[in-house]
């Protein structure tokens, strides 16, 4: 194992990390440096600095990445209305290629040859980090120390810092919590304890980021969101940056119960998981996408999108942002949004956002068509029967040719 | 026009299909058979047969089709958790092959050679009316009024009435109201008015089906889904048949605020138009339905599912229930069933319906897997690498031979 | 019929496009403007003006738009190795667009506020036409001759010309076919006559641009093909423009009897047909577009393509060319087309075109990996088990729950 | 090592397979099953009874699986019309599963704990051997000695051979071969040897199931197939069984030269591999497949197939057969095969497998309608004015309000 010289790890400041950071310098012998991000998670990533130092890490980068993260990875995603077996909105999967990209760009800064992260041999993000580690570099070397280590438990765990000497004051807040969580600008999530029943119902405690719809307001908000070319550029007319919007959205939803989540889902390695999940920003923008869409896409590209969206899903969800099959939707996906111009009106309310208007200088509605009054010969009714001739002539055929139809 | 003998109707008792019944007799000099069903719309149909009557007809057919519609019909369609366009519900266009069955077997039975209906020429209805007839009888004539006649406005139909003595004072209800608005077991919807300007809120007093999310219980409701094959087969373990639950769902969502949509959606005609819905049930179903998937069905299953999806739903909405590709594609969804067994627990509440519970005898959850806990070697963590580095190899060879990733 | 000032008409210079310009001029009592291209047909196109003045027409478009529809056209599609239905190479479909573009680019041009065609109303190509036009200018007036008058028969037709004092010697040649044809650079297509049986074998006399593959050399021919970006940029190493690529394929083909296709086809306008093609060169580039896609794409970016090309074929076959759809589909495909580049080599010989070799300094193919040999650890072979071991896991616990599985 | 109690071996009778059965006996001291199947791959089997029981095997297994090979998943996968990556008629990869299928049979008939094959740990046939054996028998061990042993070149295998007295006389015919193959009624394939150059053809005297195009006959051979719901039933008129179908086309077309395939594939494991493949009689099937479906099917069932096809050709050539995924498909397939009968006519000459004729009972070409002289009223041409303005609506609609549409 003397053959890795230098390893960038993914450093949260917490404990399992931490004890990470002392056991890579254990067992390979090499030298550590540590990568910490802000991308929304909601607690400070500075004092990863002293934690670092006092472990004898000599390169430390910590980054603001939240407005990398909603620019370059959410919004574009959003743009597809993706969601992963009709429920998730993928808030763990997104945020795990902008660390992997960014963990091999401090590899090829550092001159590390190696990668290392603090995933779990039996999720999903030990597959995001290393598939986009791989793609991005491919002759690194990645270490994932929970398949490799035996410090399979928590005692482990805090006997190895006591015979370390790694304080474990940090992270006690964690340590309280029976659930494993995870948390960016886009969601929090919330693994194990009782969930792994899935017939019990989460506990209200556990819910971080929302109120629960009954404790929240009892009169509606009302929100107006405009979109450029499938991305949101302002809240209730106020321009704002990518990350502004989401955390501003976060605030939105969070207040009014909106966002929880509560799902079993398939992981790539082959299991299922139950997790819940408060995702009260992303929650608004599904819907008010799909809302400024309906007035500005063609039907068939529309529903060609719809058709792409379950496997675009899944490449992110499995962990293949860093890919052609990924470019190659998205240069799809990114065609249809030129004209995804306009304004969505929302409704919040105690646990559901409400599409409630939209317009676009855009649309595709066509009132003077579409209308129940005259229409001054704008569309022409006997066409329709025309249409239905042909549309039904192969039908008719078959039938007519006794072929079963029922 | 002479060569119609006899055309049988889809006849509501309202206003419109009284007129099209006389204007059908004065037009064609053919008989008229009415086909009066009810479908779960909420209006009496045993009214239809004395206003038939007084319009002459002689074959009056009034049918109570609820449990064929939501039995052969509403549950098929909801195995494969069918939405359009990610909101619609489909509520009107799954009502429509059945009524064109029937329309097809009563023209068979009464020796009729067309069939006819009260849908304009502007719409999808038109459309899954007439595919499904010519689908189920190729040498059908089809006679479409609103196609052919110059009533296009209530003036005109008024006037009509006035002249052929049809008595106007049926329907005064619907007359007052200022939407298109049509109803069965699954929805009703609304169209027209000021809806026909999507920036507009839809008013409160236009919905009929559910109380306002504000005015709804502030303890939320529980409820219980008993599952078998993919269908629902008894509430709080209740059995009942498929439109008792439909009926009931409609209750607890109605009551509940669940189940309202506003939107602006795709017709199959080539325009877009707005309309808002209510289906409280069928949003309570959906929701439901996903989470005893969740457990049961294997991933890929589920995954092809939901790319067959949309492509299901639009076969739906364009009105070829009737059709080879109908048929294939349900045969798909249907092998999938077979294990979607189970209870679903939802809460509803102020407008949502969230699952907080599933369980299953054919559950394919294993917590001995899944287990944040020491899983006592049921997974083994090293397998994740190998798994890793094969399905890293195309991009990592790619990215050896200089392929740009990013 | 008089609000038509102006049409634009596609004009062959044959007789049933000669009639219709007398019939526009008489019906609608309209300036008619004549647009002949040449697009590979393998007839002079000039002769169509002394035609067309000598029918009073004061606008006369003739024009070379070969390299335009190789390039701009045929090219795009053939990245997507677009076939429709298993078979056809969509050498009829694919020279339609061009021609709606020239005809309203030319309307513009002219002031014109009409366009003609003379495809009959049985077929696709009116569809294919109409589509363009209106896409490309919606308030375009179409008249479509053969759906309108009644000159239904050949002898009508002679009649409208005996009558009308238009010259009827031309296009005796086509007269003397029992097949309607069809042709361009891409190929040629037959219908019609005994071809109307699908039982009868086509007659060895009807084709015309291959020898038969027992009258082929005995000798195999043997070419190159160069690739950039997808497109072929030269033959046996020679640089030639995409038309010319394509002419010389047409000659090599169709000396080594290859391309000749017999099927029957479904028509969007809802009825099979019987047609014949010839296609020497479309079939060479098929094959040989796939040989060097096959060392050059990634696997699951070319799986995508072949999950979509079906929809793509479609969407060409029906007309959508000028559609946001397509649109889309060729920004996923044009996506992965950035590697494309290198030499295949092709065996042509009696009615076959078989790829023998293909090299590409892009290519993904990794003899260290790929070997038999000894691979001096490129690939770790006990990587394979965790692979296969977590790809099985959720078969593994289906099982173990009892699932059925077979 | 020592859990292993006794274990069932895919047992060619070869050097490979007589080395494993030794290794097995030795390294894990258990007892051995071997398993010997005739899938047609045209070598005696009965041989192999002799061969194991020399190395001490006591349980052995030797059958004619060939009618079962066809008739339960050669013809099921041939309704599909399916080929993996444009080309390749999956002749490898659909005997898999019949192997692994009775692999389980045996290890349950005989107690076995365990299975085993001589599959290299770098192709797809490893996966395929194990994902159907965790999928049939999810607790069996599989043992793959290729990823186990050192015995990694043919000098180590020759040398345990010594020292075992593994008799090494047998197999000395395939010794000679540089390429690696592997054979059964559906082809045969070629890899390694100078193959591994993708830009070198293949020699002439590697091919072994067919005659080269030049040195097939002058004359074309006629044959006539015969279908019932999909399957092929009898040729020129004579009832065969599946395998005897498929040993007649076998025997036609490898007389004709046709069948031969060079191809640069996406392995499952992630790397590209060049293989050469006979496969004479599916190359004629799959043409005549599409042919009797063309017209029998209704092209939208039709579409839908093509459109599914490329996923259902991946799970096979993945080893996914025995899965949930693979009966959802093939439930869809199915459905549409019933009225898929009828007879093809092909023309079968010097490389090329040509339809030049079809006809069925169940035809929905309509002679009367597709014709193009008058078809007496049966088809009203000017539906198709209505059909193409509705079609056209919304994209003049989007024109009409500026959207670009080239």
């Amino acid at each position: 194992m003397s053959d890795v010289k230098k390893v960038v790890l993914a450093y949260s400041g917490g404990l399992d990390t931490s004890v990470i950071v002392k056991w890579l310098q254990e067992t390979y012998g090499c030298e550590v440096v540590t990568f910490t991000a802000d991308i929304g998670q909601g607690e400070e990533v500075e004092p990863a600095r002293t934690k670092a130092q006092a472990l004898g890490v000599k390169e430390i980068y910590i980054e603001d990445l939240r407005e990398e993260f909603v620019r370059d990875y959410v919004y574009p995603m959003f743009r597809a209305n993706t969601i992963y077996e009709g429920e998730y909105l993928l808030g763990t999967s997104i945020a795990r290629p902008l660390i992997a990209r960014r963990l091999i760009e401090i590899a090829n800064d550092t001159g590390a040859d190696a990668i290392s992260h603090g995933a779990t041999g039996k999720g999903n993000d030990q597959v995001r980090f290393e598939l986009g580690a791989y793609a991005l570099k491919p002759g690194v070397k990645v270490i994932a120390p929970w398949r490799e280590w035996d410090l399979n438990s928590r005692e482990k765990l805090m006997a190895y810092c006591e015979q370390h000497e790694i304080p474990v004051d940090f992270s006690t807040k964690k340590k309280k919590s029976p659930y494993s969580m995870d948390a960016n600008l886009l969601h929090i999530s919330y693994e194990g304890g009782n969930l792994e029943d899935p017939w019990a119902e989460a506990e209200e405690d556990m819910w971080r980021w929302s109120v629960s719809p009954e404790a929240a307001p009892e009169q509606p908000t009302y929100v107006e969101l405009t979109y450029e070319q499938g991305d949101i550029v302002a809240i209730d007319g106020q321009p704002m940056k990518p990350h502004e919007v989401l955390e501003k959205l976060n605030k939105l939803g969070g207040d009014n119960g909106i966002g929880r989540l509560d799902i079993v889902e398939n992981r790539y390695v082959g299991m299922k998981s139950r997790g819940c999940y408060e995702t009260p920003g992303g929650t608004i923008m599904l819907r008010a996408h799909r809302a400024i869409e309906s007035l500005t896409l063609d039907r068939e590209e529309a529903h060609l999108k719809d058709e792409l969206m379950p496997k675009y899903a899944e490449v992110i969800y499995n962990g293949y942002w860093w890919s052609p099959e990924r470019r190659m939707l998205q240069a799809a996906i990114d065609e249809t949004q030129k004209s995804v111009n306009g304004v969505v009106r929302m409704k919040l309310y105690k646990g559901s956002a409400t599409v409630v208007g939209r317009k676009s200088e855009q649309s595709l509605f066509d009132e003077s068509i579409a209308t129940f009054e005259d229409d001054a010969g704008a569309y022409d009714q006997k066409d329709a029967e025309g249409f239905i001739k042909l549309n039904a002539l192969r039908l008719r055929i078959a039938a007519g040719k006794g072929r079963k139809q029922d």
